[in-house]
């Protein structure tokens, strides 16, 4: 039988923020947990090749401004929606790593009751952080106000351990977040 | 003021099946009602060139498979998943314009209770159907089925007109999805 010693720390296993999330993600969708999938790049393609037996080549493209966040995906009903950001940081987190539109399109989300929220790692410090859009979304909107301290983060957020299976178990803070709004409006 | 003739025949106005979703959910967005996105298709991107003074220019890539359908976002609460096709022609909709993944996902969506479906556009006919998830799903299932006769689509769609504003008004087909859903189950 599998077991693994408690002294063993699998935490995050060099990855990145993004690694872990799609890691975990894979789980929840061969769990039958979670349907929550990374957008692709929006690239505009300009000129694709044909070669003869094999595959098509795009030989001129160039990288299109995203419209939206990373990550949306369904849970228990639930519509997902966030983005994914990391820092070398360790007292506080620069608001200018999210870009306008990603802030927009968690506001209109958010306006549709779903359920959004940014994913925080401070990689130096190994602590990952699930803030609710509506946080980040104030905190963008204050005047004079270019970072999250980190000691807002912990009080604005739920802080999740990295882990091994999922690699990031945020569905944890998400059932939080249903359960107070369950509380909140009796939904 | 501004008005119309109701002669004016303004139905696709030469539009393919995703331009036509692609306006409606700009207008959907504009006005709030809802948010929905055409998922970019994914490339492997093999080589990048940074040319000084311009933009970065792909030069090698390659296009995946995508592993979930055209369309997701979220309408009042609901996750909303969609995969648009269209076809030329006028009594049936082969089921090999579904693939694998697509059938897949879709199933993997309506278990964790998203609203999921397909718009068909039968563009000869000029005529477009969403046509419930688990419908497709059964359909593509059954052996020897190798595809959908029209009359078995308006069995068991609903019908929308192309029109103005939104150009494909699909979330009204949403709406009835949504009110069955509720007389079906209470939520
Ligand atoms: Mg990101
Ligand atoms: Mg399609």
């Amino acid at each position: 039988a599998y077991h693994h010693k408690k002294e063993v720390n699998f935490s995050d296993r060099g990855m990145t923020l993004e690694q872990q999330i799609n890691e975990s993600n894979q789980y929840y969708l061969e769990k039958g947990i979670a349907v929550v999938h990374k957008k692709p790049t929006p690239i505009q393609i300009v000129k694709v090749d044909y070669p003869r037996r094999s595959k098509a080549v795009i030989k001129e493209a160039y990288f299109r401004q995203a419209s939206t966040t990373d990550y949306n995906g369904v849970y228990q009903g639930f519509y997902l929606d966030f983005e994914a950001k990391e820092t070398r940081n360790k007292t506080n987190f620069p608001l200018k790593n999210f870009h306008e539109h990603q802030i927009y399109h968690l506001d209109a989300c958010l306006k549709q009751a779903g359920i959004c929220f940014t994913i925080i790692g401070f990689t130096s410090l190994k602590r990952y952080f699930v803030t609710p859009a509506s946080f980040v979304i104030s905190k963008w909107h204050e005047k004079n106000s270019s970072s999250m301290t980190l000691e807002e983060i912990e009080n604005n957020s739920i802080e999740i351990k990295s882990g091994f299976h999922p690699t990031l178990p945020y569905l944890e803070a998400v059932d939080q977040f249903i359960a107070d709004r369950k509380m909140n409006n009796g939904k």
